[in-house]
């Protein structure tokens, strides 16, 4: 099988205002900028609440990749490979995040949860409808508990 | 803002057995081949009942992408700009589908329900976890109904 480069284009970038600070806040907005000439493509997208935002993680340096991480680099989490983890450092740094669409203005998006740095580049977006969503559905326990973790940290935090 | 050229390359391949004309068909398996290199990077996959798959659409045209598109080519949906649809016709064309994980065998895994071509790149997988699916969904009207129809004739095919 060839294993041939494949070439892609920015179709717009990522807008956060206050310096990167809340970019692992689920409930920031920020925005994503598309490129002008692509202004008409997002007729209609304003009836989705949630829309997928794939983009390109371009400060991640690829010779940092291995094969087996632990997740959120935590050492009391399990070692798995990178396919069954959402760390960037893998071999295609893609980004991929659901996020709520709190409006549009023009070729501007203001969104909601989208954990990626300013000036990250947006390789595209998708309409979020029902078939991205499982009936049924099962996570490792490993991940099963640090979610609850956090969850029972966060309302601490409160 | 710089308009680099972003390159990636293959992580796998898609294999499909019966020539394609099972590839809309959601309850349909196929398989993954993912480059030997990468196995031990599926580590601990097997957890997750479902993931990302992200491909590229190697089979699409790049200059026949236009802003606006009919919805599944139907002329009767509304013209909607094609980040407001699922249209492979896209600058970036790149394929995001949450399939079911089966089973993994070594560099292969067996997943349900990816609309991709047999011998399609595979660029990244994902796994899904609760971060990906909204508590709250709304989708436009145009899509409520198609599905709605689809189900139908699903529905008297059976």
């Amino acid at each position: 099988m060839p294993s041939e480069a494949i070439v892609m284009k920015a179709v717009g970038y990522v807008h956060r205002a206050i310096d990167n600070k809340d970019v692992r806040n689920r409930e920031a907005t920020c925005q994503i900028v598309i490129r002008k000439d692509l202004t008409d493509a997002l007729t209609g997208i304003d009836d989705f609440s949630h829309i997928f935002v794939i983009f390109y993680m371009h400060q991640i340096k690829k010779d940092k990749t291995t094969l087996k991480v632990h997740p959120r680099g935590r050492a009391d989490l399990p070692l798995l490979g990178f396919f069954a983890t959402r760390t960037p450092l893998r071999p295609n740094p893609i980004g991929l995040t659901l996020v709520e669409l709190i409006q549009r203005k023009g070729n501007i998006l203001e969104v909601k949860g989208l954990d990626a740095f300013d000036k990250t580049p947006v390789l595209d977006l998708k309409p979020a409808d029902s078939w991205d969503m499982p009936r049924k559905f099962r996570i490792p326990k490993w991940l099963e508990l640090a979610e609850k973790e956090k969850a029972e940290t966060t309302r601490k935090a409160d």
